[in-house]
C-alpha cells in the first residue's frame, strides 16, 4: 500500500489547496527520483504523434520505443525523432498485441497510450500489470466492468495511471477553476459542459470513406456511431467540471439520466457528399445527433453534459459554471458576479476576469506551451504526467477520475436504451472520496 | 361536437401552414361573429392590470366586470378604466369565490384569468363550465389530474380556452419559428429553453417579506419554493419550442426526466438582507436553484428546459433551436446555417436573420404593439385571444397545449422526488395529435 500511503501524506499536506489554490503544494518536498525519463508510445497516429512531438521538445524525455500497426505512421514518428536529433526508436508493429512487447521492456519509466478507444483500457491494464504507469488518452469506456477492471488493476499492482484530459489545462478553464477555488462564484450549484464539435469530415475521410477505406480517426471512430447510442466522448466536458466540483475529492457523481435525439446528421452527410445511391446511405447510424446527460452529485450539484458531433455547428464545449454569487458561460465568454459586475442582471465580457485569475501554471509556462497543440494545453497535460512521474508523486488526474469520467459512456447508453432511465454511478473509490482532498493543479509545478 | 368539427375543418384548411407559414390561413373565411367583445378580468394584480391596460387600448373591447380580493388593486384598475374613458367595471371582491359571480353574468364574451397559479385551473374550469372562453395566464400545474380535468371540461362543455403564453409571440421567437417552417435549420433535432430569471427580489418583497407580509407576487409565489421541487414555471421556454416542434400537431411530448440542484439562493438572500437571526433564515426551501428537465418527442427530437430563478444571473430564456442545417442560440444571439453562413464552423450574429425573417404579424403590428409590455409581445397574445374569439375560431394556443405544457411541473416534481426517474407524459389529445396540423401564427391576422 505504499502508493496509497504516499497519496494520503500528499493529500494531507495539500488540504488547503481548495481554499487557496495559488499556494504551492508540497510536491517539491518529494524526492525527485529521476531527472530524465524514458517513455514508450503506443499509437503514433495524429494524436500520438502530437504527444511525441511535445515530449521531445523537452530536455528530460527519451523515446526508446514506439508502437503502431500502421507503417506509415511509424515512419512519420521516426522522422520526427530524427529531426529533433533523437535516436530512432525501437519499433513494435507486428499485430494488435505488439504493444505487449513494448511493455515488456525493462528500460521504460512510463508509456503514453493514444490508440482507438476500444484499446484504451486493455492497454492501460496491461501497462499497469507491467508496472509501467500509463498516460492514457481520453474517450468513453466500452463497459462498466472495464472501469472496475482498470481500478482494480491499479490497486493490485500499486501502479498509478494518468488520464490525459487536456481540457482540464485549458487556459480559461484553469482561470475559472482558480475563481471557483477563490470563491468568486460562491458555492457552486450547477455546471454545464460537453463536446459539441462537427466531426462529420473526420468521421468520414477522405470523402465519405470510413473503416478500412477511411483514414485517421475515420478508421475506427465512425464505427462507434453505428454501434452505440450514448455520450461516447464525455471527458473533455466532464473532466474540467469534475475538478471544479471536487469529484472523487470530497464529492462524487451519484446518478445520471441520458436522452438521445434522433440520428440524422451522418446519413445526410453521406447523401450530400456520396449521393442517395451510395452504399453507406443505407447504414442505420445508431448514435443520436444530440445526447443530453444530466448528472447528480453527492454534494447536491447538478451537471448537464452534451454530446453533439454530427450536425453543422461551431465548436463549443458549452461550459457554464454557476454558483450562489454568479456564473460564467463559455458561449459568448460571458460572466456575471453579484457585487462585482457593475450592472445588476447584465453580462460582462469574461476576458478581464480570465486574465486577472490566470492560473499560476499558465503564468509560468505560457511561452513554453506555445505551439504545443490545442492552444497550448497539450503541454500542460504532458508536463503533469512527466513531472509527477519524475517525482513518483500521485498523478493529478488518476485512475478513479478515469473510471468515473469514462463510465458515463456505458451508463448513458444504458439509460438511453431504457428510454431515459435513471442510472446509479458506481463509487470507484469505495468510500474514499469523502476523505480525499483536492489535489489538481494546486501549485505552479504541474 | 360542433367545436371539434369546426376545428377539424379549420385544420384541414390550414394543412399547408407548416410548409408555408407566410400564407394567410383560412381564418378570414370564418364569419366574424362580433365586432366588440365584453371581457371580464379575474385578477387585476400587476399582470392582470397589464392585460386590462392593453385591452382597453383597443377599440373592440369593453370591460364590464373585474374581480380581485385586494381593494387596492381594484382601485388601480378602475382608475385605469376611467383614465381611458371607459365606464367603471362592476366589481367582484367578496372572497375567494367571488369570481364565480362574475362568471355567472350573461353579458360577457370571455374572461382573462391572471391569478396565483393555484387558482388557474379551478377558475378556467369554472369559466368553461359557464361557457365563457377563458384566456388563462401561464404557470405550472399543481397536479397531473387537474390537467386532465381542464381538458375534459373543455371537451364536455365545448368551450375553448387559450393559454396566454406571451413568449410564443416574442419577435425573435416568431422570426425563428418562421425560419424553422421555411426549413432554414433543416430538420429540427434538438431544442433548449427555460426560465432563467433572478426573481429573488420578487419572491421577497418588500425586503425579505413574503406571504401575508409580502406584496405582489411575493404573496403567493414564494410559497411554491417552500412546498415544491420541480420546474414550477415551464411554459415561457417550452411554449415557443413546442410550436416549433409541432407538439400536439403531428408530434407530441412522450417522456421526461428532471434533476434538481441543491437549494441555496433563497436562504442566502434572506441571510444577506435580513440577517442570520431572521426567522426566515430557518425555512427549508425545497425548490432547487437549478432544475434541469430533459424531454423526448414522438418524432425523435429532444428538449432541455431549465428553471433557474433563485441565483444572481442575467435574464435569459436560454433558447437554442438546432437542426440538420444549423442552429440559433439566444445567448449571444448567435446563428450558424451551413451553406449560408460565410465562414464554416463560425457563429454569425443572428440579428440580420431575425430581421429578414421577421414574422408578418410583427411586420404588420409592430407600431401598434409598442409599449404593450414585455417588448410588445403582450399585444400579440391578447390580440390572438380577442381576434379568435370575435371569429369564434379555434384559439392558437389551446387547452391541449395548456395541459401538456403545464403538466411538466407535477411530472418534474415526481421525477425529482424519485431521484431523477423517467416519467411518461400523458397524451391529452388521446391520439388526435397525429392528425392535427400546425395552426399557430400561420398568417398575419393573429
Amino acid at each position: 500500500m505504499t502508493l496509497q500511503i504516499d497519496r494520503r501524506r500528499f493529500l494531507k499536506a495539500s488540504t488547503l489547496m481548495g481554499a487557496a489554490a495559488l499556494v504551492s503544494n508540497e510536491l517539491l518536498s518529494f524526492p525527485i527520483k529521476k531527472s530524465t525519463l524514458q517513455i514508450g508510445i503506443i499509437g503514433v497516429g495524429l494524436r500520438g504523434s502530437g504527444h511525441l512531438e511535445n515530449l521531445i521538445r523537452r530536455k528530460d524525455i527519451r523515446i526508446p520505443a514506439i508502437c503502431d500497426i500502421d507503417p506509415e505512421r511509424i515512419k512519420i514518428a521516426q522522422n520526427a525523432l530524427q529531426k529533433a536529433n533523437h535516436t530512432k526508436a525501437n519499433v513494435y508493429a507486428d499485430g494488435d498485441y505488439a504493444y505487449r512487447n513494448l511493455l515488456a521492456r525493462d528500460d521504460l519509466d512510463g508509456v503514453i497510450i493514444s490508440t482507438p478507444w476500444k484499446w484504451h483500457f486493455p492497454m492501460a491494464i496491461d501497462a499497469m500489470q507491467a508496472k509501467l504507469p500509463p498516460g492514457l488518452e481520453v474517450g468513453g469506456a466500452q463497459t462498466i466492468q472495464e472501469c472496475w477492471d482498470l481500478v482494480q488493476t491499479h490497486e493490485s499492482t500499486q501502479t498509478p495511471m494518468m488520464l490525459l484530459e487536456n481540457v482540464c489545462y485549458r487556459r480559461d478553464i484553469m482561470a475559472v477553476l482558480n475563481m471557483v477555488r477563490l470563491g468568486l462564484f460562491g458555492e457552486v450549484i450547477h455546471c454545464r459542459c460537453g463536446y459539441q464539435h462537427d466531426l462529420r469530415n473526420i468521421k468520414f475521410y477522405p470523402g465519405v470513406s470510413f473503416g478500412s477505406e477511411g483514414k485517421h480517426e475515420a478508421v475506427w471512430r465512425t464505427q462507434h456511431a453505428i454501434e452505440r447510442n450514448g455520450d461516447i466522448y464525455p471527458t473533455h466536458g466532464l473532466g474540467p467540471v469534475a475538478m471544479m466540483l471536487n469529484i472523487n475529492r470530497g464529492n462524487r457523481l451519484t446518478a445520471l439520466t441520458s436522452m438521445a435525439s434522433k440520428a440524422r446528421g451522418l446519413h445526410e452527410y453521406v447523401v450530400e457528399h456520396g449521393g442517395e445511391d451510395h452504399s453507406y446511405a443505407n447504414i442505420p447510424f445508431k448514435l443520436g445527433d444530440v445526447i443530453t446527460t444530466t448528472l447528480q452529485c453527492a454534494q447536491g450539484e447538478s451537471i448537464v453534459i452534451t454530446h453533439d458531433t454530427q450536425l453543422p455547428r461551431p465548436y463549443s464545449l458549452g461550459f457554464r459554471v454557476q454558483g450562489t454569487k454568479g456564473l460564467w458561460m463559455v458561449d459568448g465568454n460571458q460572466i456575471y458576479i453579484e457585487g462585482i459586475s457593475s450592472e445588476p442582471h447584465q453580462w460582462e465580457q469574461a476576458q478581464p476576469y480570465l486574465d486577472k485569475y490566470d492560473h499560476p501554471l499558465w503564468k509560468k509556462y505560457s511561452q513554453m506551451s506555445e505551439g504545443a497543440g490545442h492552444g497550448g494545453m497539450d503541454f500542460y497535460v504532458l508536463n503533469a504526467y512527466v513531472e509527477a512521474l519524475k517525482r513518483k508523486a500521485p498523478f493529478p488526474i488518476d485512475v478513479y477520475d478515469a473510471a468515473v469520467w469514462r463510465v458515463i459512456t456505458p451508463l448513458s447508453e444504458k439509460s438511453i436504451a431504457e428510454g431515459g432511465s435513471l442510472q446509479s454511478i458506481p463509487d470507484f473509490t469505495e468510500g474514499r472520496w469523502e476523505k480525499r482532498t483536492p489535489d489538481f493543479a494546486g501549485g505552479d509545478i504541474y
